[in-house]
């Protein structure tokens, strides 16, 4: 690469760090690359920090020592957490959302890049304590959400099938039933999808009763997984008793009124402890 | 905001650009947010845009007039997507990667953020001049791939299900057959996924004799999208005859040997055209 100015050189490593959250950079490697040294490179850092602060977006880590470095991890301020869950909320509450049978459509939001990018990243604001090594969701609707929360977190996503796939190798098959309309269902996992002992973070689109996340903390449990947290994206308030405890929801949806046609679905308050 | 150093403000202005591909952002907004003048914020945007172009990832692009302003588009040089392929092509010719009946397994892969970040940058890099509105897809495992396609052109992404979900209201359901296994399968879209008259830019994991990618294009039609392309990551070499034409398969599957124990998969050659 041709030697670059500061500001330039600012520019690309702000590209290069934030985009792959979670992944450790060494200075070293990227001293080789711009031909700069070590200690022009940690006042790069300084300001890159200071210029992520200033956004509300994320932090600077530096890992002393031989093998450390410096990574990116998305944190948001209470402020912006709060702007990306009200105009959610506004979203879902236009009245063309209600589907026959009291449902909200929700689909086309879930299947947005950057808004599934930003709930990603709130994710990871809330659950970066519990440090976990994979996130986990069922497929279908639930995929990008859960997959641009491993995205912000750096790690794999485990997707759980209804039904098992022959392409995916041996597999563990468990039965659950759905809170709400109380039809039993099977999911899977391959048995290679998690390595024994690690920590798994559930994060899903929607919670009703709470059987889907269930069944999907028992099925993290059978493959070995250890389950730290549960994260969705919209609860209903009814039921009052889920199936789960300690979840985190971003949104809770209160009514969908098909005859008044309106919707009461309210955000999360940042500093809002998880339902239980 | 607090009034940013320059090269603060250049790292910020690098972050928010590259987080909303294909966003168009205006410098009025920036000159707000940022107490800087525009012109002072155009030197800012020469700067990035050699940085983006050092890097081989992308490019700004500047849209003039009342309504315009800068927006960023991923965009590989060769050598980066030959790097992205070649690697690709070894992580998925390991030995145990071979699932019982000659399958490879892939889903690993396929649910790692920043792998499929990257594949979704080339399919934008390939695939950029046929400007489509929608990135459509099927479930589940080529989900998000599609999803990083879509976030890289900064467009929606619709999925097929298999089978209608009554949760998305009314939908066009169509019946196709896998060319590899010849079962009939049903594949549903809901009716307010795609605008008529749209273009529709179709993306999945894997393709052999290419049926799914047939009939998630005559469901694009039926409900109204015009296909203008189709990209898959994997396609296996036999059957030569696929049920589509005009196809852009990243990676080429050679043989997957059970006894012997080898996998020969190639990365396309950069100026490769498509497959006919």
């Amino acid at each position: 690469m041709e030697k670059l100015r500061r500001v330039e050189r600012v520019a690309a490593l702000t590209k290069l760090l934030t985009d792959m959250p979670g992944h450790l950079f060494s200075l070293g490697a990227f001293s080789q690359t711009f031909g700069a040294a070590k200690s022009t490179l940690s006042e790069d850092m300084v300001t890159i920090r200071q210029a992520l602060a200033e956004l509300g977006m994320g932090l600077l880590e530096t890992v002393p020592g031989a093998a450390g470095g410096v990574r990116y991890l998305p944190n948001y301020s209470k402020e912006r957490m709060q702007a990306v869950l009200d105009e959610l909320a506004v979203k879902l509450s236009a009245p063309e959302r209600i589907i026959p049978g009291g449902f909200l459509y929700m689909t086309d939001l879930l299947f947005q890049a950057d808004r599934m990018a930003r709930v990603g990243e709130i994710f990871r604001t809330r659950f970066a304590h519990l440090q976990p090594d994979y996130i986990m969701t069922v497929e279908t609707k639930g995929i990008p959400l859960a997959f641009m929360t491993a995205r912000a977190f750096g790690i794999p996503l485990v997707t759980a099938r209804r039904g098992s796939k022959v392409t995916e190798g041996s597999s563990v098959n468990i039965n659950y039933v759905t809170g709400s309309s109380k039809r039993i269902q099977t999911m899977s996992l391959p048995r290679r999808a998690i390595e024994p002992g690690s920590k798994v973070l559930i994060i899903d689109d929607f919670m009703k009763a709470g059987g889907t996340a269930r069944g999907m903390a028992d099925l993290a449990q059978e493959v070995g997984g250890r389950v730290v947290g549960i994260g969705v994206l919209v609860a209903t308030i009814e039921p009052e008793e889920k199936l789960i405890e300690n979840y985190l929801a971003l949104l809770t949806l209160h009514a969908v009124e098909q005859q008044k046609k309106t919707i009461d679905i309210r955000p999360l308050q940042p500093d809002a402890a998880l339902a239980e």
